[in-house]
């Protein structure tokens, strides 16, 4: 779940709502996997340059302290992540969101034959970032790769090259459908969202309807007013069942938000030329 | 589950079965809760004279550890337990099975308003057992009430008394049907299963066939052959989906098994004469 | 350690003082024990009306969500604690600070003889405050003992009678030289800190001088120009070696901090009348 | 520490003797860093092809499955390790002994400018070996660049290369002495040790004498007599103040272990040809 908007307790982000995120660490509907036990994190910008990140291997419905931390974070950028392992160890440092200065990123999906293309991909880091990678993980990988291809200048075009540098290795190793990812990624003022499947079927990926035009629709839902207008959602799955709330972002997109700004943009894996 | 029989490789009981209680954290489909993701714990006689016990609160499916013991682990009495906690604190110390001298204890259910009732129940735990008390559990308490009452000396009795108690106690609360019960315990040679609801409607729990008669009903399934007709499990949920393999222990009764014995019996709870 | 005064980033005080607390789990050079490595714990007031907890059972200086809580947690009133068993389990509920209500308490020390004045300890709790006991320490006990004699409404000889009551057990009970303590306690405006052994040598306590008195005492120390008039600290060891920046508080005492006020009051256990 | 002889119950040798490993995680007064807090991990070699492992990054002394287990396996090749991170993350899969097949290795010291060598030392392993390298330490990928240099058919040459490649490595980027190490590997069936420091200052590493030898010199200590003739101790730090039971393995030497064999030879880093 990611939201941008005007500053709010994390915990009416992760406790509060019908079917929160914690909610879905448990029965997740839409998700791959029924439960995501598999460690949890919550990043957010509150003081100093970079964000700063709450991170833990124990399940998310656990957590004493996420819950004491919940009721203490307030924020206007707020990542949250309840992981379910593809096959890499259960630590803390294979947990998202990841940070990389003032950027987080977290991922829903897998690269398909990750075993099999993990040291190709590596060696397709950038030298000089390559000894920040702290985890084992294919999705901390892909952020490596995004960064490489200078995701800090120009986030689209540096997924679009990270994610068809993934497809060009999985071809030459004979691994088919290789990228299955919802992503979203943040500098703390802008929020990007993406969903692709190299298969064409990539997991859910929600974003929220404009506040303003939704309490219109339902002025009896409290919680609306006091969001303000400003507020956007980006998450796997609904996180209240409310008609004309959410919106699909479609197969091989990425949504992008700003204050102010929102659009939906195509998303095409780039090969960069050989 | 509880294993009573020839000795074996816990790996062998805790991941190979159809429906090990390894996948039962995950899908629990008899259980009251859907996950069972709050600790887990085996406990088994091996060297020494007491037995031993490996806990955890990471998930089961989640522990490395647990899955290199299980390989170690060779023994002809072996007990293990996945927890789903019902209001204490997920902790080493909550988990089961617990240990006293050379007894062990697990049980599957609660003591409904054990907020209200702790004290007068811990005020009625044998003094000089009392110091022994490690966790904050209903569960643990249970325990520590039938060993007040004598379940080393006679299981049965020591257990309706305590189940007695609890029932005495509530009562005089206010508080209904305070016992939702299943319970495994032994002495490494004997092992007793209980299965008791105050309002009749107790958990699941079923013992299984004689080895020999199951193998003659299916004689493709290698597993009974390698068994021994000795074999005996006690379990929450049936870990295979063979027909005749598992017998539902009736509402309000009692299993017990010795090496070449395996009875039921009623189980009524005693109040003891004011 | 307590701080009070003008808000300040936990991290400041953790990690930056040359002999911070987190390099106090290290090499403790005055504490009963060489390493603090059994877990620690973190209270602060901020958002809500209780305060909040972080605590854990990993050593301090690897735990890396408290690092990254520590620069984001910015408090008027902040107590930290690094925990050395002297028996209990190791778990979090074991963990200093602990809470009730608005207030929070810790403690540096043991009650001799636990095990066998446990029950009795117990039983003197009163009923309604009984069932929020969570851990198994001496500590959270008389924590909940000066509770039960009216720590909300009168601290000082609520303390007295608790510390009182557990010398009375002790004697009962053959147990010498029962109580040896120094305790931080706060409701969120004013601190508490006692200094008392039954054997007459406590451990050590030092509270802070006055800051502005400390800058015109050394000029040169740029932290004291930027903690403000009112900044106060009680702690187990100094946290700089500064020339008449640490005063002992004395054996059978107990300092009182509020914003404006600060004063030493004498120490005496009090026995409840029969 | 690393034991070969006959079968032994790993508790005597963790928890016996006068200064046990586990003694060492407090108070080690030889090695680098005071305090080893930050993991801890056991191989063995019991049941099944491949020895097993348990690892955590709880400090071992407060591990209690640690003590459990300790008191249920009984091996005659037994490898334990107390982990003082140098600089990678606390978490079990860079917890030592790390296991390849039936290999088993641990390390104490460290590559300095890890951070700077790292990619290109990844990139020297075999891309066939690559896939099962699971953390983020210096430690582990020394043992996959043996591994790389045929540690399974030559252990002795295999790490002279490994070791000579690191010195290659860092020379090309600037770095002086980088390797320091003591290591220990078996097969489970030999055991070698080695001891080496590019500054040709390593830390400490002893073997035992022969103990047939020692009790003759000591008819006094009842434990030389349980041992058995065969016993071999390699350890960081002497186990027992015995005068003349440990002997220094010298700077730039391998000691090796079998049943029926023991010799020290010459250790010299190779670089393999251009």
């Amino acid at each position: 779940m990611a939201y941008s908007g005007r500053p709010i307790l994390a915990e009416e982000l992760l406790f509060k709502p019908e079917h929160s995120l914690i909610d879905q660490s448990l029965h997740s509907r839409l998700g791959a996997t029924t439960t995501n036990g598999d460690g949890f994190g919550i990043g957010w910008y509150g003081e100093g340059e970079e964000p700063a990140l709450f991170k833990g291997v124990d399940p998310a419905w656990n957590d004493r302290n996420l819950r004491e931390i919940s009721g203490q974070v307030r924020t206007g950028m707020f990542f949250a992540h309840i992981r379910a392992s593809t096959g890499t160890a259960v630590q803390r440092s294979n947990c998202h969101p990841f940070r990389h200065g003032r950027w987080l990123w977290m991922h829903n999906g897998m690269v398909a034959g990750f075993h099999e293309l993990r040291r190709d991909l590596v060696m397709a880091v950038d030298p000089d970032l390559f000894p920040d990678i702290e985890g084992t993980t294919d999705s901390e990988l892909l952020f490596f790769l995004a960064l490489t291809f200078g995701l800090e200048q120009d986030p689209i075009p540096a997924v679009e090259r990270a994610v068809g540098l993934v497809e060009d290795v999985a071809a030459r190793h004979g691994v088919p459908h290789p990228v299955q990812m919802t992503v979203a990624t943040t500098d703390g003022v802008g929020m990007w969202a993406f969903r692709y499947a190299s298969s064409g079927q990539a997991r859910s990926l929600y974003f929220s309807t404009r506040v303003d035009k939704l309490a219109a629709l339902h002025p009896e839902v409290e919680v609306l007013h006091e969001l303000g207008t400003e507020a956007r959602f980006i998450v796997s799955e609904p996180l209240r069942d409310l008609s004309g709330a959410w919106n699909e972002v479609p197969e091989s997109s990425c949504g992008f938000v700003r204050p102010g700004e929102a659009e939906l943009l195509p998303f095409r894996p780039l090969l960069a030329a050989a």
